[in-house]
């Protein structure tokens, strides 16, 4: 059964402002509280939120083998792990019901106001509870900048990367949803020249701008995935910022990776955009030289070309975009990460996540971090305000906003944006 | 309110064989399958599991506030949830109800044939469902011999050991409980001198003797967790065998740390241990030099005494026991670790699993993992069939126990025990 929702001549009846991220042809999945405070699984159409849980109630999806409260949930992962055929049956009745001609939720005023929502009635929430989340380190422009700042150009890649899509376990509790404010984290550094550590707040708080995708169940425990098969296993993408602190990473990070540098929080936009979605924006993977081992080895185009976008917003200032990238950038691509991932039969289920690594491109204006950006602080960054930037500071707001663009339609994200509060204050007692 | 489980003159009706790890002072949790397939929380006494369902159900916990599903659920965590003075107030209960002088169960034959299992009509199951799982890397000897062996002995603990209780995420879906069988890893490999890796069967697959303890609800992202509040959230103790292929660690692990090479499989003992269990056998922390930064700084007793030991039994074979070591040796305590793991205000839940890292002590036979006792392979071991081991073979079963002892009771955790099958085999389709 094919997918019907990215005919890119569909037109819908709710409203959709020009360049918007969300046409008939997206649908994203996120989860969201109704100005009822009802939470509720649903989609965006323009600036229209679709509250899924009522539409199903009322009958919109008959004919759809789905439980009664299949999206009378707080999270996506029992949906995700329906599988692709009953997304994909979902995903088309939706585009049917939005269609300019499809008269039946269209004109009926009272169904319309149980089911649509302005955005500002509603509070995004974390569309997935994350069971597993790991982070790849899949960008060959990013490991080469950080190899080179820290063992010099001769040794910038290590000797495994061009063999394996190197990636590691992140810490799934601290992932955020776009809004979440963070608090700036408190840890052991090692000054310049010292020997012994100091306590006290991380002085380079930095982003790292990533996008991850979200998995259904998969495997058994000891069971592979072969890298062809690995997309149907993915359930979409999402905009991730993987908040770091450098100095905390730098002292800690040996041998056994980093970990509290990473850990006090990770950011991700709400709406988990399809692969569907993503179809007409395959591109090639770039060329892999020496040619991976034959698990690694896949057909077709399994790239999809993403424009990335990263903005600094000091507190009530205005926002100075920093880094323009692309996920087409990514060495390694999502099929090979997952076949890598599961070749030891480790198990992945319904809602873990997968962080695609820094995307920085081959530019100077591409990289995907402040460490890039600035070269380790040395050529800070200057913001519209006047002010200079090496790292991120205490109110700033970091957003990063992705989207597809063909002639026809534009496939977007949205944003994931949260603020670096203070360190935390401890009430007193 | 005091524990009152722990009282060494306390006699029980429940039959206990000399020696037996779980007396009427230990109580601990588990989660398990009965005759008639229904999943519920437990207990054991001796050789016989306990359905807190079944006794919730029959009244045996009035006056404790607890809501009427809380053991009828297939994980721990809600239960855990509940927090310390609830786990209190259940333990001191099922101690009175078993206490050799209550007539209340024991009188009650109807009541006893619905509470009470044989140890081979229950199934054990996973006790807990770990959002995180992190692994410690806390004995100074293990850290020293891994060291040595892999740059010298002169640079064998890394500049931040003495500071940092070093830890690093796992995988949390490869957690497995005691009984399962696992399978052998694939993955890349590089041979000795050569430049370009292999795909194969891992050729060093080995165990790591560790213990872990399981969490309650702790903090909110941003908040730090002092040291000498730490136990307070830490509900009790399991056996862990984190599994690990030396090989494809040796290959994939720099920069990132150790990843497809441990998340293969890590399994677990069924029953926690709690901490009022555990309190006659507090011990000393081993001195620590130089003094920690103050964040890790504690008061008080907080080691443990727990006797460890592994043993291999070949296929059909008679068991070898290859180690005897003590989570006493564990350089960072738990609540220096679990301090050191929020200091940065990462959220820790209910059901979270942090291994201590391998348990080795000082002697060559207190080594916690076959790297060590076989010095990377040059000093196989002998079976007690005769043949030799320098790694696990396929076949081959590892099982490590753990147990305290004092003058007045033994406190034991039972057994991790689980087997190597060869590589997985997909079926042909």
């Amino acid at each position: 059964m094919p997918d019907t929702t990215n005919n890119p001549a569909r037109k819908t009846w709710i409203p959709v402002p020009d360049h918007s991220d969300f046409p008939v042809q997206n649908i994203p999945f996120g989860v969201f509280l109704t100005r009822d405070d009802v939470i509720t699984i649903g989609t965006r159409i323009g600036d229209t939120a679709i509250d899924l849980g009522a539409m199903h109630q009322l009958g919109y999806f008959e004919g759809i083998p789905l439980t009664d409260d299949i999206f009378l949930q707080d999270s996506l992962n029992d949906f995700i792990s329906d599988g692709k055929k009953t997304w994909r049956l979902v995903r088309n009745r939706i585009g049917d019901v939005f269609d300019a001609d499809n008269p039946k939720l269209r004109d009926n005023k009272e169904h319309r106001h149980i089911i649509l929502f302005d955005l500002d009635e509603i509070e995004m929430q974390m569309p997935v509870f994350v069971g597993d989340y790991t982070d790849f380190y899949s960008s060959k422009e990013h490991a080469t900048n950080v190899g080179t700042m820290f063992r010099g150009k001769e040794n910038a890649l290590m000797p495994n990367w061009l063999h394996i899509p190197v990636g590691y376990h992140g810490r799934s509790s601290s992932i955020v949803v776009s809004g979440t404010p963070i608090h700036r984290p408190q840890g052991q550094t090692l000054p310049a020249g010292s020997e012994t550590p100091v306590f006290g707040p991380s002085k380079l708080v930095d982003f790292e701008l990533e996008m991850a995708f979200i998995t259904t169940d998969a495997n058994n425990l000891g069971e592979p995935i072969p890298v062809d098969e690995a997309e149907d296993y993915i359930f979409g993408v999402v905009l991730l910022n993987d908040w770091s602190a450098r100095d905390i990473q730098k002292w800690e990070y040996v041998p056994l990776g980093p970990f509290l540098a990473k850990n006090f929080a990770s950011s991700i936009s709400p709406w988990i955009v399809t692969m569907d979605a993503l179809e007409p924006f395959r591109v090639e993977t770039p060329k892999q030289e020496p040619t991976p081992l034959p698990y690694l080895q896949f057909n077709g185009k399994k790239s999809y070309d993403v424009k990335l976008e990263v903005d600094i917003t000091p507190e009530n200032g205005e926002a100075t975009n920093v880094c323009k990238s692309n996920f087409k950038y990514m060495y390694w691509n999502m099929s090979q990460q997952l076949a890598h991932h599961t070749v030891n039969g480790c198990p992945v289920n319904s809602g873990d996540m997968m962080g695609s690594g820094t995307l920085s491109g081959t530019t100077q204006d591409s990289f995907g971090s402040m460490l890039e950006l600035t070269w380790r602080g040395e050529n800070p960054l200057k913001m519209k305000d006047g002010s200079e930037r090496k790292f991120i500071q205490d109110g700033d707001t970091v957003t990063m906003k992705g989207y597809c663009q063909n002639e026809n339609v534009r496939i977007g994200f949205g944003e994931v944006s949260n603020k670096l509060l203070p360190v935390f204050e401890p009430k007193k007692k």
